[in-house]
């Protein structure tokens, strides 16, 4: 068994400072105080050759944390590859092959022109989707329209999503957004793929999270307050949007979900706080159908009822998810982790849930091509 | 205890074929067999998004292998992706998170101009030296100049890597290069890095190869020959060479190859036929030494003996190596494992080593900024 016993942010959002930099802040406060003892790094990242020109980016990092003997690998599931790290980290450590783990999660992205960057991320898609002009954005359009003719969720719920996860970014001082928005403001904000309007899609941010995992024998020696990976599940769905079953639902979620939940035979119901993939506010609300939250075509309704706020029965997105913490690529999903992390440990702030004792992070890559679902749980 | 029971190879060369075409080639035949049973991918690729223009390789790839939701993940490590590939996977299933693993190492390099390939794989380097004009054909020069100044090897041993190595490859149905070279012509090519010539480095290859791993307990359901992972480890050394303790040893190798060793209660004695990275002659004679095959200083005198040949006491590089194999990033360490794998399910054809039982691979990235070693067994 493995547990999570410290986690660091550098901020999210338009940083002046370089990859390793952005690494360093995040990962030193963990490395210096228990550094010497860590002997995997676990570095989630996806483009740093694409947008920085740097491969190999996991050995110059061990370099730059004075970590020089410690190996290192790089974990890339595109917008999952979070996930995929902690599943990654997780096992190397069940399996004995390593027994601290350090997974940091890093992109830096700004600087980069914004128009380059959506066709570099859009390479995840099937070439000849991608010759067709499918894009994340225009993806997330057709999956509204589809679920707004299938369900009448008032557009309004949609855009929910927004407002509810920019409230609970102003509470996170790591997150990209530090400021509330209305619902006005987001229906009226710029179309970018109709629908959906631009304060309902992530960002595009620069920042770094690292986490320290250790066996589970060991966690108290580090930390009164570890939380436990009860268990991890992976799944895809395919990458062909043209043969997909559905728009409005996503095999890969409802897959990985289902393995954790049965792992460690427990329901949704038992979760107290969440953390979900929403890339767009459409994704939000599809995705807490999927993991089973809610009733497929009822989950807009929790962003009428406010039940995914915090203080409410199960909060999402605490952290003010990809929507307003930001989303540098493979950090987003050690991001999930960590703020999973806090809120089991009773570190999260201002936006702290009452006592949570489970969590669970959905971490996934591209439009649903693969997901990585997690559940955590306070060690009794 | 996880197990290899199957593998199959794209020949590695110039190739027409796109990346997906290359993957198929190397996977149907393993997933035709078995696919239904494959419950996770692991993906070995480094530069999918600089040499092709494709990120979220490993979802595209399961479509294509239609094995739409089975979860998948790219590992990378440079050059040394192949080892940390086998070693995640490994973990995976020594950790209970998968049963079956395909491991599926691809790299389509060819098709984009050499002068630019080289500047990305320097990429790896740290940004001040790569600036100071490192490469790592320079690297291997320095490497030779300083191991000849230390040593007083015969020159032609150095050269004789390459002669041994293409006489190898002349004996692989998927190995680059297809005819053997004369110490002379390899003497008398171009200075790619004084005082190393063409025929010393691995050329630039397209290939892809795939490998099926099960836990232990069912191996014998797929295949009455076996290969069992003895023992993982991995190790990184400083990327910057300037702080490097020495030129002509690779703390790296050392450490993750006294890791398995030590892991394994094994010493380099028992090993009966090993693969290690030879992307330049020198490499190959250096990490033989801090593989702790030989004395340091003393790894040349094989390559006079003939000791390291196949038919003698350890062959090295029965593959071809990557200098006459050829050196497909991404694929190049998962194509170490399948070599041993074939060697000790005695399914290596013209190039079989007489009835070993022990065999270790060395996959590298960079020029050491990290290894993984690996040390295999006959299920008896």
């Amino acid at each position: 068994m493995t547990s999570i016993v410290a986690a660091n942010f550098a901020k999210f959002g338009k940083r002046e400072e370089d990859i390793f930099s952005l690494s360093r802040e995040a990962a030193l406060p963990v490395t210096r105080k228990y550094g010497k003892d860590v002997d995997f790094l676990v570095v989630s990242n996806s483009y740093s050759g694409e947008f920085n020109e740097i491969s190999g980016l996991n050995n110059l990092i061990t370099t730059h944390l004075s970590m020089d003997s410690v190996p290192s690998v790089r974990v890339d599931n595109t917008s999952g590859s979070g996930g995929s790290a902690v599943l990654v980290a997780r096992a190397l450590i069940d399996s004995g092959e390593a027994e601290r783990v350090l997974v940091l999660g890093v992109e830096k992205m700004t600087g980069y022109p914004t128009k380059n960057s959506t066709r570099i991320i859009a390479s995840l898609l099937p070439p000849e989707e991608r010759a067709g002009g499918l894009s994340l954005p225009s993806l997330a359009a057709f999956m509204t329209r589809t679920y707004m003719n299938e369900f009448s969720p008032s557009r309004e719920s949609i855009a929910g999503v927004a407002v509810k996860n920019h409230h609970n970014g102003s509470l996170n001082p790591y997150a990209h957004f530090q400021s509330e928005v209305t619902l006005d403001k987001v229906m009226n904000s710029k179309v970018i793929a109709d629908p959906l309007r631009i304060f309902e899609f992530c960002p595009v941010s620069d920042g770094a999270v690292s986490m320290l995992l250790t066996s589970d024998s060991e966690s108290e020696s580090f930390t009164g307050r570890p939380v436990r990976i009860l268990a991890t599940g992976a799944a895809s769905g395919t990458s062909s949007i043209t043969f997909r079953n559905s728009l409005v639902a996503i095999d890969a979620v409802k897959e990985s979900s289902a393995k954790v939940f049965r792992k460690a035979s427990m329901t949704p119901k038992d979760v107290d706080v969440a953390e979900l993939h929403d890339m767009a506010s459409i994704l939000e609300i599809v995705e807490s159908e999927d993991v089973g939250f809610f009733g497929k075509g009822e989950g807009w309704k929790a962003l009428e009822t406010g039940e995914t706020e915090i203080g409410a029965e199960l909060p999402i997105n605490t952290s003010g998810g990809l929507n307003s913490k930001g989303h540098p690529i493979g950090a987003s999903g050690v991001a999930q982790s960590a703020e999973i992390y806090l809120q089991l440990s009773g570190q999260a702030g201002r936006r702290q849930v009452k006592n949570p004792e489970i969590g669970f992070s959905l971490s996934m890559a591209g439009f649903g091509n693969n997901a990585t679902s997690i559940l955590y749980g306070v060690v009794p």
